[in-house]
């Protein structure tokens, strides 16, 4: 990296940029940080690549479990471009990478010019800011975004379908809604099907393996209000975890927060093709 | 095959009749016809077979043309079973197929016990009947099941996005619809993203490269009444052109109209599950 990351771009400036040049301003290395609340209106979007001889398992891991991994879009094996989602080099477009080896981290650069080999495939999964983004349009506050924290995410006892290596619980965030939202929550995530889509659970933790929804896996404790309802949609780690025990020889994901800002309306009928 | 086709199974017997019993039916070779109006409420699915060297690249180009060629099942390599859709063999569970040898006609046997390789990978990808189906609960009425005649199917001028040797125009289905209905007919259709979703063109056929509407290269001439607009679907022949001319050492798919019936609920969220 021979761009130093610019602390000084203040978080408002990067929330008016359009997306070329927000894309320009991480692709130099200049901005590393989370991509919540930027490029409003396009689709962002999770990130993984693994090698070639995994690929296929992993692409039918995700069409099995296409609520925890939308595939939208894939690349061709060695070729960095995602070009169904816009001018994307997937090498420098992410602001920050996790490049794991036999499953343990190595590395969390914020490019891939070091790791990238012509043997590997780009997979992009669809991410929850598309539904959450509509939610807060019709009104439905989110307290996690209201609180500056991070969703919060647990591992679960809900099973994913196999695929080859590729295996292991369903991770979920979670997100409180007054009781007498929930059934508008869940119809209009609903609508989202490469974003997640309905969530899959509603109420008692318990009943999908959370032990103490106070203490999440990932991310900040969540702040509910008195007639708050937890509601449980699936969630991008999941790939993360899956792909993790794989052990596959070297994979890599976007570091969780700094996704992968695509071309795409996050509105498309279809969101798999830049217009 | 062992067991003859029996034509004394009557149409209406055969609408009655619910998924096992349909299936047991067919995998037996008792019933080699067509598969409109059967397994009411139930999901069916085009299928394509090819080499798993071919797999990925098949996949990916159904990931890049979610419309013509929607993705709602694949089985792990040499696995005949298409569990997430339900109790399914896809050697025995199709009506009648056809098996293409570096893209020409072999033959078009009624189970491919004799075909089957270790190599092969399906693909389930969904149908028009579920949206179809949808529009006539609408009160929608649909011309060519009316005249009891094959929906007219065009190649076009529009052009799927290429996945490694899988290319070519995509191919449309079109219904005549009144004129005052064609918006509420696209509403309802886009609620259904794996069986070809909105309409991809709706209005002058010039426009997507048809030179005749009354001489269609698929199905049978339509019967348009004073009043109706012409609209084009995506249609599933697309992805067996595209097939065709990749001139695979094997490939195989279904007969047009004779689809794979899977147990899942056609207004299932994502349709990719039985339950």
């Amino acid at each position: 990296m021979d761009v130093p990351a610019d602390p000084d771009i203040a978080y408002e400036t990067l929330r008016s940029l359009p997306v070329p040049a927000l894309r320009a301003l991480i692709r130099e290395g200049r901005y590393r940080g989370h991509t919540a609340g930027l490029a409003a209106g396009r689709l962002q979007a999770n990130l993984a690549i693994v090698p070639e001889p995994y690929a296929l398992d992993f692409m039918r891991f995700c069409q099995r479990n296409p609520k925890a991994c939308p595939l939208v879009g894939v690349s061709d094996t060695g070729d960095p471009r995602l070009a169904t989602l816009g001018d994307i080099d997937v090498r420098t477009d992410v602001p920050l990478y996790d490049v794991y080896r036999n499953g343990e981290p190595l590395a969390a650069p914020s490019d891939l010019h070091d790791v990238w080999t012509p043997d590997l495939v780009a997979f992009a999964l669809g991410c929850s800011f598309t539904f959450e983004h509509a939610l807060q349009a019709a009104g439905i506050r989110l307290q996690h975004i209201e609180h500056d924290r991070t969703v919060p995410m647990y591992r679960t006892s809900i099973r994913t379908v196999p695929s080859g290596p590729f295996h292991g619980g369903m991770v979920v965030s979670m997100r409180p809604v007054p009781a007498a939202e929930v059934e508008r929550a869940i119809a209009i995530s609903r609508r989202f099907p490469l974003a997640h889509g309905a969530p899959v659970h509603v109420g008692d933790p318990a009943l999908i393996g959370i032990g103490s929804i106070d203490a999440p896996d990932w991310g900040d404790a969540p702040v509910l209000a008195a007639g708050d309802v937890p509601v449980f949609w699936a969630c991008g780690v999941t790939s993360q975890n899956v792909l993790r025990q794989a052990k596959m020889p070297v994979c890599i994901t976007h570091r969780p927060g700094h996704m992968l800002v695509t071309d795409v309306d996050e509105d498309a009928e279809v969101p798999v093709i830049a217009a």
